[in-house]
């Protein structure tokens, strides 16, 4: 298997073994050997590895970054030599602190009655799938799972993205190397590039696999939850979400231009290959929604078209926007797959809220790519309604003016309870690495609501075991 | 349906109704009502709700205890009448505490950024399914998961067991009196008293059920857990567990006799009905294994057979004894069902380890009831590698003298990752109600190993929803 350059088409760089059923699972039997090495190990060790590992990613930053620009085509400066690297080794950094200082073990003592509760461990790996769009930042072997994985001392087994394969087999040198220098097993890092999807899923029955830490689409990440729910495996899913942006009546009108500006330029940001993509807009009024959808038309239509990460995420986003049309959404402007490469025209389309209405299921599908569709709604009752309707989602934002107090009010009380992250004004792309960012929500856009996949130490919970020591000498 | 008296078998009480699938619905629509309006009250509005519940409860603790025993057979003093009781409206109170000073909320605030993370309530019921074994602190209308529930501010949907039908609808009084009182509306507590498995999980579907709080069989347990994980909805589900004690052999030669004493005593706690029953002992060397079948066997010839809590558990004790029969093991005493009621011998029995070893899933299956098995094994390596191959386990305790450091050190680190709680030396019925407890483990113990089911603040965290405002006026 190779890599494709999707400014081009063609294939590039290495060529990757698919792993087959037994390289699998001798992966995770080797994956024993790192279980009580870790959990015993100082903190400071473990810490170290990481710290060297960044260390090493650093010295290596713009080799890793021209190849990451060749397999994804995202722009090489500031995006990825700046932005996303220091990102991935501000991560690494923050899990080694978190190593060091143990935030996250959450100890309860009750020293009357002999008991210690704490978070160790899982006993068992955590299988890593990487998404596409993020492949520094969220690669199995070097982002935000991994480094919460390891934060909680658990192995890691990772699956490079079938677009990433050679990013990920350089970032995965540099591991191998802090790994070994820092004298841990092997077994603590190790990585796949390809394999068959059922052997992927048998791989999380393993008896050395304790948990999955999983980034992509709905359709694999429900496939992957099924599995770890019939085995009693942990599973940390983010899967899809479209983020709607909800404009109530009178900032509509007054501030339709401005709102269109900032929703454009999110919805255009990384390709539109972001999970905090806002890629529907709720507009109340008829009017406000048209200027919205006019002014929005006009920055689309004068945007270069986005080479996608991915010939696959072209293919479905052409998919999900003949769907689009097909329950009578208006297009816009673009619409196109160009050349050379896997590139795609910024695209803008309309839907009136009663055709949103019939067809929810299609019109807040989250399709990656430059897509945004407006839906223009009757009033602020509607815009209301649609969101009682929604499903879970990573984030949400509420643009209102004081005239809109009262719907804002109304959102503010029934978004709480179906987003992660509620925004006020702020476009949802750009997720701040805080110990107060929650990069999750209800189900689909995730599997668990209670648990953070951005912010350490919230995220390395996740991959956590508790127990209670009781009268334990 | 009406229940059923164990210690006569003769029915007793009221009539209840079938709920059908349409009331069931009906409750969950209802449920629609209370899900802002416990979001939003003050916390000290809720608490009153609780501290007044509980203060209605004592005024009936004679009458209520009167009908626990009556349905139950479960001694009326100490164990229903004071020690169950009063952990009752502990749980209450406590959880009233929590509501009053917030402490499950986990606030995070991160200024620079304009971040506020919290959790907050799930945004829908959480139907609660109540055991057969406490009658009061477990059940579904006042018991540790209706507490968690109510304490993270979300409507309960309770299911009376059926073996405690007049029970639980004494004490729903009082709670429908006291939510009354305080004026929360309707729905924030709602009961029903049976209905078609079909139409319990359906009830899982429904868009203002959230999540699921279940303790009881394993395989009641994973049907409506598989529901659960297909539509996306939280469940806190609490399954099955031998909680094996692993005696050493040093420990075992030198005090075989204090063992057994310890381990059968334990064994027989509430009829052999605890959750947290060690059914299993695993004793490394022969001789030792058979003094301490011996003792055991004295203590458990010695007690009156004891009234199981229904018919079913009987039936299931007595299939189990047949199944561990089958496999070969020995019976040593008991092993008769006698009347009147539903009456059982205390029983033991004996198991080799080679026969343990081909047939785990038997051996190590929980029967509740007065059921202890002595499974001998070769030396202290063999007694490892029994500790390696156990299924996630509630709680384990270790036995253990000076002259078996090493092997003790080694079961540690195996049941560090098997069991939410380990014990050295202690038995592990009688769990406190302590913020550093964990009533949880690995699956099938549970459903999720980071939480646990006893234990305020922690327990209310299940229940729960992480939300991070950004940016939010």
């Amino acid at each position: 298997m190779r890599s494709v350059n999707p400014s081009t088409g063609d294939a590039i760089g290495a060529d990757f073994p698919r792993s087959s059923r037994a390289d699998l699972e001798a992966l995770a039997d080797t994956a024993f050997d790192a279980i009580d090495a870790l959990a015993d190990a100082p903190g400071a060790k473990i810490a170290g590895f990481l710290e060297d590992y960044a260390a090493r990613l650093d010295s290596d930053r713009a080799g890793i970054a021209a190849i990451a620009h060749e397999e994804t085509a995202l722009p090489l400066s500031p995006r990825l030599s700046e932005v996303e690297f220091n990102r991935m080794t501000f991560q690494l950094r923050a899990a080694a602190e978190c190593l060091r200082d143990e935030s996250w073990r959450e100890v309860a003592r009750d020293e009357k009655n002999g008991l210690r509760s704490t978070l160790v461990p899982l006993g068992g790996a955590v299988v890593c799938f990487g998404p596409s769009n993020f492949p520094l930042a969220f690669n199995g072997v070097s982002g935000g799972d991994f480094c919460a994985a390891i934060a909680a001392r658990n192995p890691v087994i990772a699956k490079a993205h079938p677009a990433q394969l050679n990013t990920t087999a350089r970032l995965f040198a540099h591991a191998c190397a802090a790994r070994d220098g820092a004298g841990l097993p092997k077994a603590a890092v190790q990585c796949f590039y390809d394999c068959d999807a059922d052997d992927g899923e048998a791989l999380m029955t393993h008896a050395a696999v304790a948990a999955l830490g999983f980034t992509g689409s709905r359709a694999s990440g429900l496939r992957l939850k099924a599995v770890c729910d019939r085995f009693g495996k942990l599973s940390s899913l983010e899967m899809s979400s479209v983020n709607p942006v909800f404009v109530a009546s009178a900032a509509g009108l007054e501030r339709a231009e401005g709102i269109a500006d900032a929703w454009a330029a999110s919805v255009l940001l990384g390709g539109g290959q972001f999970c905090t993509k806002p890629g529907v807009i709720f507009v109340s009024g008829e009017a406000a929604a048209a200027r919205i959808a006019e002014r929005a038309t006009q920055i689309l239509r004068a945007a270069q078209p986005t080479v996608l990460l991915s010939e696959g995420i072209r293919t479905h986003l052409a998919q999900s926007l003949d769907a689009l049309r097909g329950i009578g959404a208006r297009l816009m402007c673009g619409g196109n797959q160009v050349g050379p490469g896997f590139r795609f025209e910024p695209t803008l389309c309309v839907l009136d809220a009663g055709k949103a209405r019939a067809n929810r299921s299609i019109a807040l599908r989250e399709a990656f790519g430059p897509l945004g569709l407006v839906i223009a709604i009757e009033g602020d009752a509607q815009l209301v309604d649609f969101a009682r309707m929604l499903d879970g989602q990573l984030a949400a934002t509420m643009v209102s003016d004081a005239a809109d107090a009262a719907t804002r009010d109304t959102l503010l009380s029934i978004l709480r309870f179906k987003v992660g992250r509620l925004l006020d004004e702020a476009m949802p792309t750009g997720v701040t690495v805080s110990p107060a960012m929650v990069h999750g929500g209800p189900f689909p856009a995730t599997g668990d609501m209670r648990f953070t996949a951005v912010g350490i130490p919230t995220a390395v919970k996740r991959f956590s075991k508790l127990l209670c020591l009781d009268r334990v000498r």
